[in-house]
């Protein structure tokens, strides 16, 4: 697996741009440049490869999909006004509000035009494949920035699993299938990839909003309680609004959206209400949930175990990391 | 050709969109909805038939094209801060920044999500050929943004016919040889067809220019010297600023960018400063000898002169409208 990222990173580093308009493709370089775990592209090898596709072969696609995701991140960090990535400003914040928009279209294109470089007999599939999840993660955007438009208690648990569905699970499930595709796997267990990296995704996800609350900084990377700091709708929140006393409830919906108190103290209280409520085991009886339905679909792959198991060493590997 | 215009409106109005998320697909009818010319479709089904494939065949790339023209304009409204296309709030106005952004790229996967339901025999080629222009244009949009924050007398007229090339012109060539392609055209037909385009879509762009000096406002729908009161280089103002003495020169800068005089002042002085210098002769020349170039690729297009005589109508039916 680590060889695959050392393509991936080879291969991303020596893409070449045009040397004009300057301004166009240098916050395309800086951003691809970033770093990540890329997460998405070595799922794909991986899986082209357990159905017999050489790295080569999968390479342009699982370039495309990389390309795609930083494409993301940029323009949603313009929309989501955030400063930093990776610890480096943002394109918007270096450069200009226009140059992300106008860098991040032209990311979109060049994933395309990544992805049409691929060699496969299935190639309108793939295309197809591409082209409708990424029209899935816009919506997933768009429903996110809903969620933030309206009050938490007003919040289904079941939309904001929809929200992240599309937002983030689907692109891994994405990147699953089309390695399925490329190595021409039958159109089965091109459908069991997906379902398997969208429960990772899913299971990923949840981790991250219970890590943002009782994680380890130290390991985790950021201080506990920034998605509480700054209201933010997630799964430890909506279940305990759904389980919080009257007064509970309107406590936590008034701890979430105070600036006035000391931003340490609404942590500290939120966290003391979640922990009371049992939050924190709910949490992980979720994220177990997906991780056990992704095994399940990994399970039922119709491949010998040792011929399968790197891509069950994908997700460990997703999950562990942050623990 | 106007029921090529007939069925594209149709086409347009009957594309199916989910119900949800609402705030992501909105935007993009009310932008399709907003009316337009339909230049490029129009031509890529006149190309098309004139090469013998039906409407019908073509219609998916017709509709791709105009979808795709229809983002970059959604994105160029919010990069250049305009509040009205087609007299209608712009989406980044009317809703927000945010909205401009994501349902803009929405869009552009809309745009490709159709021309993938474009049945040819030369897909990949026709792919490769949306995807390489989308790319110019973002290119083009970029060149565009950087003479924005360029003295008007460091900007060499080549720059600029460049600029425009890449902005406006390769996207209605693209038009041209997609409907080529798709009625299996020879390569050679299609490069005709692409030049001929790619040479009325620059008599266009700079026909459009002198209209806003000398244009009747009657007939251009515009008040005349737009161009010039918000400072913008055009192709008059270059040509103006290469054949103007020492003090012509300083005062046409002067001119477009001070603020304080009355616009009306300035728009009659620069005016008055074009026609002493002979400028509207040289624009008109310039338009004249992108046509002549247009009329001499369509001259050698292998094809009895009936049916391609539609492909020239389109050239005259753009560049007349708006004298």
């Amino acid at each position: 697996m680590s060889d695959f990222l050392s393509l991936i990173n080879e291969a991303l580093a020596a893409l070449p741009y045009p040397a004009r308009p300057e301004g166009l493709y240098e916050p395309v370089k800086y951003t691809l440049e970033g770093g990540g775990k890329r997460i998405r592209p070595v799922l794909l090898l991986t899986a082209a490869a357990a159905y017999g596709a050489s790295p080569q072969q999968a390479l342009p696609a699982a370039i495309a999909i990389e390309t795609y995701h930083n494409h993301t991140l940029l323009h949603d960090d313009l929309m989501d006004n955030a400063d930093l990535r990776h610890g480096r400003p943002t394109v918007w914040k270096r450069w200009s509000e226009n140059t992300a928009v106008l860098s991040g279209d032209t990311m979109l294109l060049l994933a395309l035009r990544q992805l049409g470089n691929c060699r496969c007999k299935r190639h309108d599939e793939l295309q197809r494949l591409f082209i409708d999840t990424f029209i899935g993660v816009c919506e997933g955007q768009q429903y996110d920035m809903n969620l933030e438009q309206r009050a938490a208690d007003e919040v289904e648990i079941d939309e904001y699993l929809e929200m992240i569905r599309l937002k983030t699970s689907i692109l891994v499930a994405c990147a699953a299938k089309a390695g399925g595709i490329i190595a021409e796997a039958d159109e089965q267990d091109c459908n069991l990839l997906y379902a398997f990296a969208e429960k990772v995704g899913l299971a990923f996800q949840l981790q991250d909003d219970a890590l943002d609350v009782w994680g380890d900084p130290r390991v985790f990377g950021k201080a506990n309680g920034g998605d509480i700091a700054c209201g933010k709708k997630t799964y430890p929140l909506l279940t305990a609004l759904t389980l919080a006393s009257t007064n509970e409830h309107q406590e936590l919906l008034t701890l979430i959206s105070n600036r006035d108190t000391a931003e340490q103290t609404r942590i500290a209280r939120v966290t003391a209400i979640y922990d009371t409520l049992g939050v924190r085991t709910l949490c992980d009886k979720a994220v177990s949930a997906y991780y056990d339905e992704a095994r399940a679909f990994y399970e039922l792959l119709p491949l010998p175990e040792p011929q399968k198991r790197p891509l069950w060493q994908w997700a460990e590997n997703l999950m562990q990391r942050k623990k």
